[in-house]
Parts: C-alpha cells; sequence; structure tokens
C-alpha cells in the first residue's frame, strides 16, 4: 500500500517498501494475533489486518497523536479487526490476549526486555523487527545469542526516484534492518 | 514467502524481499488477471496466485526447465489459478484473456517492445518491472518519456547476514530496480 | 578530507565519500592536468590539486555564488594550481590548455556533448563522472556504446550514523553512479 | 588503484573504493607511521605507502601466503617504506615503533582488544576499522561508549556494473561498515 494513501501527520512512518518486506517477513496467516508494538500511524495494522480477515490486530502506540492517527487509519480503510492500545509495551501487553506475531517498529529503547517477555509468553511466536539504530540491532544479536535462537538480519536500502524537470534523481532513504526470528517453519 | 519453499533448480528467482516489494506495487486485488512474463522457477505467479484466489495468473515463460519448475511450484502450493504458457512475450500474449496486472521479471531483451503491447491492450494495467540491466532502466525511461506516462523507480539494494562461526556477516544481494506504471489509483 | 573542512554556502557538494572514490578512480599523476566541470564548492579541485603539487587544475563554474566559494576553498587551503574559470562546458573548454584528466560533477544537462567533446581532445583522457539522474547514466551508456569504448559504472550509497542521545541512527545518502572511462592503463 | 593491478592469490582483498574511502578518512600526512593491521594482500599498505614519501607503514598479517602477497605487491609498485611483520595483533604491536595512523582490516576477533591497545600507546592517533560482521560493530560501539570517544561509522554498499553482451548488469557488492576515531582535527 502506497504511503500517500494513510493519513500521517508528523509521526515517523514505515515506508511502503520496507513495510512489504517486513509484512512478508511475518508469514500471517488469515486467522493470526498480531501485536503491532510502537504502530506510529498504524499502516503496519492496516495492511496486516487486511490481510487476514479473521486475525486480530491489536497496535499498540503510547503517543497521544499518533493513537489518533491509527483510529482514523483504521476508519478510512474500514479494518474492524485492529484494536488500539494507548500505552507502553512491554507493561500493556500483560493484559492482552497472547499473540501468535509481533511486529516491533518502535520500543523506547525497551527492545530486549520486550523481546525477551514475547519469547517468554509464546516461544513460536513470529516476530519481525524494524531497527535503524545501531544500538538496538547489538541488543538484538545480543539476545539472539543468549537465547540461543536464530535470528535472520537483512538490510534494505532503498532509493526512489524524484522528478525534477524531464530527470529521474535518485534519492536515498534510511536502510532499515529487519530481523525476523521464531515462527514455526512449514 | 521463503526463498527456500520454493522448488528452485538453477533457474534465477526473484530473491523473497524483492518479490514482497514488487507484489506490494502491483496492488493486486482478489479477482485480478495477473501476466508474470518471464516467470523463472513460478515464485512471483505462486505469491500472487495466493494473494488473489478469485483471480487469475498466467506465467508466461519460455525455458523448457523453468516451465517445469512453475508447474511444480504450482503443485506444492497446491494454487490452481495459475496457467502456464510456454513461449515468448510479446508474441503469446496475444493469445491470452486481457489482464488487469503485469509483472515484468524477464524480457530477453524485449522490455519496451512488450510494455509498449501491454499499455496498448489496457492502458490502465498496473505494470511492476524488475530490472538489473542499466539499459532496460533506460529503454523504460525513455518509453515512459514518449508515451507521457509516470512511472515509479525504486531501487532496493539488500544485504543479508551469513552466520560465520558466533559472527553474522553482511552479504550484499544484487540492487534492483523495481519500476511501477498504471493502474488506476484508489 | 572532511566535508566540514570546506567553505560551503548552499552550493551542493560532493560528498566525502564520493569524492574519495571519483579522486582514486581518477588516477591522477603529481604533473596531471585536471578539468573539474561543475566544480561547486571547489571540494574535488582543492583536493585534487593537493595530490598533485605539480599539476595544474582548471575548475570550470557557472554559477556566481559557487565561483565565490572554489575561491574561498583555494584560499584556505593554501593551494596554488587551481585556476577558477567562470563559464559553461561546453563552451569555456575551447580556451584551455589541454587536460589529462576530467572530472564531471555537473553539466547542466550537457554530458554527452561535453564527453564527446572532452575525448575528441584527447582519446586517452581519464575522465570520471558523478551522476544522480537516470537520464544522465542513459547518456553516458549510449555514448559509450556508440563511441565504442569501456566503462566502468559503479554506485556508491553511503549511510552515515547520527548520534541522538546514545544511539547511532543510519541515515541514507543519495546513491551516485560514478562512471569511469579512458585513460592509459599501467 | 585498481583491484586488478595487485598480486591477490586466494586471500581477500579490500575493494578499490572501500580502500579509497579508508585511506580518506585515515587523513594521513607525508610523514605518517601507520599500523596496517591484517594486511592481506597488502593493498592498503601500498597505496597507503605511496601517499607519505617520508613516513612507514608496519603491514602486519599472520597468514603465511598473505605475507608473501604484501612483500610482492611491495616489489611490484616499488615502494621501500613498507615493512613487513609476520605476527597477530595485538601481541607483535609492543615491539613497534608508535605510530600516528591504523588501519584494521582483520583482528581474527580481537577488534576491542586491539583498538583498546591502540588508544592506550597514543590517544591521539587517527584509527579506520573496515567492518562486515555485525558483532565487530557493536564491539567498537560499546567500546567507544566506554572510553567516551567519539566514533564515526559510515556504511558503504557499492554495486558494479558487469558487462553481459550490450548490458550492463549492476552486481552488489558487500556492504562494509568504515569507523573512524581519533586523530587531531585541524
Amino acid at each position: 500500500m502506497r504511503d500517500e494513501w494513510f493519513i500521517r501527520g508528523n509521526v515517523p512512518m514505515t515506508k511502503s517498501e520496507i513495510r512489504a518486506v517486513s509484512l512478508s517477513k511475518l508469514e500471517l496467516r488469515p486467522d493470526s494475533v498480531l501485536y503491532d508494538i510502537g504502530a506510529g500511524t498504524g499502516s503496519v495494522s492496516v495492511e496486516a489486518a487486511m490481510q487476514m480477515p479473521a486475525g486480530q490486530v491489536y497496535a499498540i502506540e503510547c503517543k497521544e497523536e499518533a493513537v489518533g492517527l491509527v483510529r482514523q487509519n483504521r476508519e478510512k480503510f474500514g479494518v474492524e479487526n485492529v484494536t488500539v492500545i494507548q500505552g507502553r509495551a512491554p507493561e500493556v501487553l500483560s493484559g492482552l490476549p497472547c499473540a501468535t506475531h509481533a511486529f516491533v517498529g518502535g520500543t523506547g529503547g525497551k527492545m530486549e526486555e520486550i523481546l525477551t517477555l514475547l519469547l517468554k509468553r509464546n516461544p513460536s511466536m513470529r516476530i519481525v523487527a524494524n531497527v535503524i539504530a545501531l544500538e538496538s540491532l547489538s541488543g538484538i544479536l545480543e539476545l539472539v545469542k543468549r537465547l540461543e535462537i536464530q535470528a535472520e538480519v537483512v538490510s534494505v536500502q532503498v532509493a526512489k526516484a524524484e522528478r525534477a524537470g524531464s530527470c529521474h534523481l535518485m534519492k536515498g532513504q534510511n536502510p532499515v534492518y529487519v530481523i525476523s526470528m521464531g515462527g514455526e517453519s512449514r
């Protein structure tokens, strides 16, 4: 789904291409239960919800403005299986039904704590994280080593052409690390 | 879908991350009709078919070995809405029902000819092409200019960590240009 | 040389890493004669001049503001072998001594014309171009094909960490195509 | 300098573009003293030595085959200011004159130990490291934090066109993290 289809405000948004890769790595099924941690504008929640009509998304977001955007986007796209939770992970997770999948887009510096809790609640949970801070990447690698699990680490660097007169100029976007772990393989 | 889930042989394959971005750009609907031109292993055909249960995929491929792989992968994933067409685009296209979408992965050097024909048959067809040759990119840009249409050009460069002992070494993949054009916007 | 060492104003500047790669591809000798076409801030001229104490740089730039910056940077770094030429390539080239090397950073859309002239004046000139417009890249590839010469095409995509509190966030820069041709090999 | 100019064998080699960026970040002066730790083929040693005619390079390498290549390349390029040291860092460093600069290309997993020692011997040493393992990157970031110094982290991803008939196909190389620290600023 195109970025411009979403109502955005000033909230940072997972870019279309990174969202596509991340959703693909999540390997959602029609009836999955997904935590979207750090939901931002809700673009991941909405696109995931449309891929799993019998499933349920919990969009967790602490910022007031972003919570409003998630609600607006949920309405705009008419998806009814997105529940918006205002609060912080990992605290708010304890009150929610257990998930089969989690997308971690923002953690407020608590990446390791959150991942540890998620894997404790459901050791076969499929988790995909988006990371741009090198320190968060380090934290995940250490956790993965400590827990003796395997993670796939991919960096995705997108450049998009901008029109300038009759020319297309390539503009670089920020590279994003997409880290995937857990889940039951086919 | 993971690359290793597909039966592959020695046929080049659109990598998982590029496939995810390309399918996202296609903006398929449940009942779309898709040409997959240069189907290779059939990974795009199969993943597209699963996203549009009421739709139809025509997987066009000229190489014997690849045609066999498309059939095997269609069977492995139990998708019934993929029709395999052995032959070359643009020649074989004339005998097929008109498509709403086209993915162009391989053209044997006939990119411009194929795109021109596709847009003539259905001016609002949504087309996504994957390009690694700079000359093909040039050809598309010229065509786009001549036809006075707009195209989105994105380059996607993926690096994937490989395990080496206790380390993750980043290994670069080839950058792919993903070019999208046409379609009716929402 | 670090970008922040140069006096910059609002003029676009070849970034440090791209400048390093481009200068390396130029393969300057201590007594080379270099045209720096589209000199901008003069960062390439200055760094090249320091690498060839017995050589000469002609910094060609049409914009008033940029010409002033080239002069300021020449003074700041105390390099005396940079001559600033205000004007446009290819027009101004005819009045200059023949060069052994050329760096083409900006051409105002006249890439092909400029390269053709350069190679006519000195068929063994070593030329390195920096390109961000896909149309310029296409133009060079066509020229190379028509002239039946070989060119090396490299794309360089740099991301640089920015400090945010105790974190390093990777920020993507624009990918640049660095194209090298001609010159006498060792 | 082009990769193919060096005698290579089967030893991994810092690629031309990465070498150019790394040497630029080193900010060598004509009389610098450089440790090249994990010298490999000696390409960094040779190119550095040519940039500092009054300086001295200590090429440190533990593998027999690579030591031979460094010597061969030193001879091929006629650089007399490269001393080859067979052995492992940090052990062998204690017997060497103190350096003003260090390039760390390979550490056999001892990155933190080596950097700590280098900065102890000369707190204003300019150090540039090339890293492809995410764990080494993490190690450097932790060290930098612990020592309360600043480091510049850049990732460089190069793709190079390969000729295939009349086409140029872009082939991705591995992304390299180039980390720079220390040194006296101008």
